[in-house]
């Protein structure tokens, strides 16, 4: 069930043609700081802005020639959305995406500018999920689910691939968990990659679902979410949960203050745009900082888009 | 009087080992709105945040041991201030910055923390200089004036040279002019590389002394100037001004609004942080959009050292 590093260097090799070779950026300041060798992978900088273009374009080039005729659909108010419908304009293949109606006008205006088709229900799980399913009948269009889909998860690994190409050694990878979809594709690909890396999950205190999945041993709901990283508030997925609970080593809880502080040093410091879920990984790295010391360390950084007229700094 | 070919070549290697060889970014986006081609060179990336890094090190580069030894001495309130403590630290060399009592803490601090010793004087340019005068005579030190000194023009020409090397052709390069030290060794690089190559100055109209000198035919002085690009505040000197003069074919001037929606643009779409300097080059590239369809554009994107606390945005 869980997919071979065969697999994984298969998606590299497929997704290649569409996506961002993303640059892998350090700071010396960051460097001394920690005493160690921090490497950041920019997915802020990969096609509308977040990894998420990689699963999406992987999940939909591995559809048959049949079912790419009839489409793909997905429900998502955040990145997710984008993804999808910027990689079905890139294969000429239709993209269905169910928006809630609260979504942000701004996220709405992304999505149909790269040609998708909207629909639109009222908020919540329940309600995004029934539309879907009727669009879909309608349709016969292909549901790609943003964090828990193995071609999804597959093609999230491909960041970490790139940065290993470049990097020479890494003793540890941090990346942010949302649904789940990053993390597995990371830790996947690094433990495939070499048995000695390890793989670090990094998760808001008031979106911990994750934590707590790990710890009980099976997927916690997340109910309440209370945090400023969006992206990271759902929770985890059957297919992906397993790969997680065999392949990273643990997850590391920060405060939403750190989050910001975070947000803030790499955008003065390294002069890059980062969202918040992206912020989640660096201060992970932060937060326990003399762990990290003397050791190699590559941090994902999984996006950077935010309106930037309304910062919490 | 003018450098040559020669003396930029040597300039390029000089400061080689000492500046980050910073990245040529691309946007489909903004390529695809102008029907161009924009590459645009990331000094937001350089050491300490900015190009004025390259001035300062070749600068104190070219130096004798004796001088050397005796230290280097600036007032600035601004980038080069940083750029210059930062060069001597490098060079193990000591840094006399002379800055007025309101400068901003952060700055203040950002060059006590590159070692530089400080020498506190009244605001305005007088103070500045009588205060540069006199620890000048107390010990020696070389004064590197920010823009009007050869050796920090052949530096900052440094930046369009590395990216010539990378981008293919370019038909023009646009850069801020503030003091005049980036735009003379722009345009004097541009020159001798190719005669074909135009280079076109960015200016807030709210600090357009640079656009009125070249009309007037001699150095105006920049009264009163009200902009956000707090980097254009200063005017043109005596070196750089004949050398504007002879190779920058216009000056655009852009309003304040533009800088602040071209600093926004950049930030959202291109997830990188740049200084109000620096948009104000990407203003005049939006405003005069049309003289710029199909052709290949250099964009000397000049620094990112922004408080994200204060946005204007």
């Amino acid at each position: 069930m869980i997919p071979t590093l065969k697999d994984v260097k298969e998606a590299v090799k497929r997704v290649k043609p569409y996506v961002h070779h993303t640059p892998v950026l350090t700071s010396t300041t960051i460097n001394g700081m920690l005493n160690a060798s921090v490497f950041f992978k920019c997915e802020n900088f990969q096609r509308m802005g977040a990894f998420k273009f990689r699963g999406a374009i992987n999940a939909i080039l591995q559809l048959s020639d049949d079912e790419r005729a009839r489409g793909v659909i997905t429900h998502s108010s955040g990145n997710f959305a984008q993804a999808l419908a910027l990689a079905a304009r890139s294969l000429e293949t239709k993209a269905y995406i169910v928006m809630p109606s609260d979504a942000p006008a701004v996220k709405r205006k992304a999505v149909a500018g790269y040609g998708a088709h909207i629909i639109e229900c009222a908020p919540g799980l329940k309600n995004r999920e029934s539309t879907m399913l009727s669009q879909q009948k309608k349709t016969g269009a292909s549901f790609i689910h943003p964090s828990n889909n193995i071609n999804v998860i597959l093609g999230n690994s491909t960041a970490v691939m790139e940065m290993a190409s470049e990097v020479e050694t890494m003793d540890v990878v941090i990346a942010p968990v949302g649904g789940g979809g990053l993390i597995s594709g990371t830790a996947l690909a690094t433990n495939h990659l070499s048995y000695y890396i390890e793989t670090i999950g990094a998760e808001p205190f008031g979106a911990d679902d994750a934590f707590l999945s790990l710890k009980t041993g099976k997927i916690q709901a997340s109910i309440n979410p209370k945090t400023i990283a969006d992206g990271l508030k759902t929770q985890l997925g059957d297919l992906n949960f397993p790969i997680i609970q065999k392949f990273v080593s643990k997850i590391i809880r920060v405060e939403e203050s750190e989050i910001i502080e975070s947000m803030k040093f790499i955008w003065e410091r390294m002069k890059i745009v980062i969202e918040p879920s992206s912020a989640v990984a660096v201060a992970a790295l932060f937060r326990n900082s003399s762990e990290f010391k003397n050791r190699r360390i590559g941090v994902i950084l999984s996006g950077g888009n935010v309106d930037v007229s309304k910062l919490p700094f």
